[in-house]
């Protein structure tokens, strides 16, 4: 009676395929890289621009498409987590309407930081059921972490990212010289996540902050280190993402970092930057791991002097255990009913684990909040 | 200067694979098939049905869910045309944001026809950037051709599908005895699907309807030559899509009436049904067809006389070839640069054409409009 028939099973293969590329004097009319996918007679070009980006580079943006004959309609997008949202996303989409593609052929163009390439790829991703994008990272969290990989998203009723895609840009187009005009919270910002890679997975990583993390700071990485350790940031976050695109390992060491600051995010979200969140989440992992055992009191010490060093200064919110308890209950229904919060063990190592308790949390919260010198007069 | 270097390529291979299963009496709390993907430990399921179904099968439902001690969230979607909506896509996701499920195990369970599992489809595919869901289609719509593809969306500022995305289902369900309460204007505007099958790749079907397709409708396909017309259908559906699951290749078979029907739908939203301007649409096109010599007198004949005898009617819509002609400008952007429109060539055969134009398609309406016997005193 109740038998079940498979009538036909469906299956298709396919592959998802982009580049990064390093295309520095990107508006130089000369330079091809911004037309180097989709067609280029007749075409058009539909670009969102940061806006800070635009008060620099206006004029030389609109230059570059008409001395290339292209028709382009620039839009311009302010930056900040306050403007992820539905209706900035529905406002580029009726743009869009207002100014119709070839559906494969025309890509289109995000020139800015993650929040940006992230609604815009969320927009790309969900336009027609997808039309190709082209990733511009202006900002250090774009360039090493938001705009090299294929989430894309909004936040929505009060949760972060709670709608979005996968949608992979067809090129990821880097030129440094942007971080040049960065202001120096924005570099931090960034900073936040290389510190993260190097934590959890790439001591050799670690080494180069060490070393010449200060003065990259200093110099908006134009510096040659400066250019080292985003090479090497890239390739971390590259080797991370590539075997499991599509997360469907979710144990995932790109999360160090990712755990209590989602919650942080969704309380603090106009005042506090994804960096800064995720830098708050890193020390406050970092105490847990070290009364785990994971991290001796040296390897933490190190930690914390990295931090320092660096410039990041660990912002004066509120931090609420129960909070963050909560952030971490939410998390366990995003990793599919496990905590899987990475851990390092060691420095450039990570372990997973699905057992951290309120009491763990409230202890690292005590240390935060009170600056405690752990042990040894640390100083951070 | 402007040498760009590849820094990283990104590659990422991945399998769609879903089943497509014949699942009768599925509310029989003893039918493990609603259940066959995801944890049934302490587990949810978030339900959207159709509110014509849930007026048909709301105890049987709750009862399922409760015999089996799974916690349902059981949600109420009103169908038609006018509910394809940003609206009630995001509705529906807050009432999932009040129900947190783990995030792979506990799939959303989409009960409707074509305009619900696009919606809930498209929210499974945007939710944390997708969560797994199970189509049942209750119209002959949803089963022949909404549910088993994997296309989802909303119609958004005037335009049909506007946002979305592909959305793959873990499984279709099948339970054709949701038919028998289907009202006979839902049944004639799924037939108007087979029909387009039938016409453009199945002479086969074509036949089986001529001898079929009246008692079929009859009898809402309960009947066992009903059957047979689903299953040949579905398989000539599934034929279709599947070696073109991304819509990688523009010119689509299944696209036959899906040109002028575009605007159709737009300009007549709350008064046309999918397949009735689908049906318009296929006249028009086979107007066309045999204008230019690529369908004979008596195979317009036959088409014709099919359509007659499945009681399918024209729906009495101003048709204005104006309209129709900027639809099909709308789908040359849609179709990436070229018109592809799919035309008969002969019964169960395609042929795609590029230089449609609008003389033809104003002597197509004049010819519908008129109910003109085209030769040989056709009547339709």
């Amino acid at each position: 009676m109740n038998e079940r028939i498979i009538l036909r099973r469906v299956t298709y293969r396919y592959t998802i395929d982009y580049e990064i590329v390093s295309a520095p004097n990107l508006f130089d009319p000369a330079n091809p890289a911004l037309l180097s996918v989709g067609k280029l007679d007749h075409a058009r070009r539909f670009v969102v621009v940061d806006s800070n980006v635009e008060r620099f580079h206006s004029a030389a943006i609109r230059d570059y498409f008409s001395k290339n004959h292209i028709e382009a309609k620039i839009i311009s997008f302010t930056s900040g987590e306050e403007n992820k949202t539905m209706d900035h996303y529905l406002s580029i989409i009726r743009e869009l309407d207002d100014f119709p593609l070839c559906r494969r052929d025309e890509p289109i163009i995000a020139i800015g930081g993650g929040v940006l390439t992230d609604v815009v790829g969320f927009v790309a991703g969900s336009y027609r059921r997808g039309v190709p994008h082209i990733n511009v990272p202006t900002t250090l969290m774009g360039y090493v972490d938001a705009s090299i990989g294929i989430k894309a998203g909004v936040n929505f009723d009060g949760y972060k990212n709670r709608l979005g895609g996968f949608a992979p840009p067809v090129k990821v187009l880097l030129d440094r010289s942007f971080l040049k005009t960065l202001p120096k919270r924005h570099i931090l910002n960034g900073v936040c996540e290389i510190l993260k890679l190097a934590i959890i997975k790439d001591v050799e990583l670690f080494n180069l902050l060490e070393s010449y993390g200060a003065q990259s700071v200093e110099d908006n990485f134009q510096n040659e280190a400066g250019g080292v350790i985003l090479d090497r940031a890239i390739c971390g976050m590259v080797e991370e993402l590539q075997p499991n695109l599509l997360e469907e390992e979710l144990s995932r060491k790109t999360d160090f970092g990712h755990t209590f600051s989602y919650g942080l995010e969704t309380q603090y979200e106009s005042s506090l930057f994804h960096g800064e969140a995720v830098l708050l989440d890193i020390v406050i992992s970092t105490l847990i791991a070290w009364k785990r055992g994971l991290l001796l009191d040296e390897q933490v010490e190190r930690i914390f002097h990295l931090i320092a060093s660096l410039g990041l200064i660990l912002a004066s919110t509120n931090l609420d255990a129960n909070m963050l308890w909560r952030s971490l209950q939410e998390r366990i229904y995003h990793r599919n009913g496990l905590q899987r919060v990475p851990l390092p063990n060691g420095i450039g190592s990570c372990t997973f684990v699905n057992d951290v308790n309120l009491g763990e949390i409230e202890q690292a919260v005590h240390a935060v909040e009170n600056r405690i010198a752990i042990k040894n007069g640390l100083i951070w």
